[in-house]
């Protein structure tokens, strides 16, 4: 059974969990890699170091992040489309403020530490839809 | 800590999970999708059933594939640069019956179930990259 989700229960999921992953497109190679986020209702919040997805976003900043969770057979994804826009200054310590909040209520929660030069983004949305995917019970 | 996995470090990983995103791209678009999948060694083995990822590859059989997993604050990952590849016929079969002993080897094990056109395709890699970042303890 194969159902969407509508933006209520998109933005459980996307709350729900911490992980997502970048797709983004640059030069005929297209790469995805996971992130960690904070996520606001509007845009998804990350704080990485410099590398080749800052360069490939900056290069495009057209990408697309996802999120899904599985568990026993059963899905719940979220596939967004957005823009790639790199923070700095004020903005940059507002996105590590809401990655460190994110994550100081978590157990085990860390700053983000980083190694190399630091980049903080965010993903603005421009489209999100969610579907959830429940398997038959095991026959 | 950043570490890069070496081939058997990667292969523990592809063994270990059943989740994975593939990220494609055409006209201008790129899009990152989950999947269920089993592997061996060599490629990818999916079942899906006809829709934006398959009409994507189709046009564009240049697609990247990723796999993660995130515990505590540390991460394990695995990216992919590989081909798309549609199968049918005994490669197909072939293809279900890797998919169908996977997931009966673990709880909740289920047989893929269509709901649309159904589509076997497997990723065959070209390039393979792990890393591992394990972040400081809890301060």
């Amino acid at each position: 059974m194969i159902a969407q989700l509508d933006r209520e229960q998109i933005d459980d999921l996307l709350r729900a969990q911490v992980v997502g992953r970048v797709g983004c497109h640059a030069d005929g190679l297209t790469y995805v890699v996971p992130v960690i986020y904070a996520y606001d209702g509007e845009a998804f919040y990350v704080y990485t170091v410099e590398g080749q997805k800052v360069r490939m976003m900056r290069a495009n900043p057209r990408v697309c992040f996802e999120v899904d969770e599985y568990e026993a057979g059963s899905w719940r994804s979220a596939i967004v489309q957005g823009r790639y826009e790199e923070l700095d200054g004020a903005e940059a310590e507002r996105a590590l403020a809401r990655l460190a909040e994110r994550f100081a209520s978590r157990a085990g929660g860390r700053r983000p530490r980083a190694e190399g030069t630091p980049v903080a983004f965010r993903i603005v949305i421009d489209e999100i839809t969610g579907r959830a995917v429940r398997r038959e019970s095991p026959t």
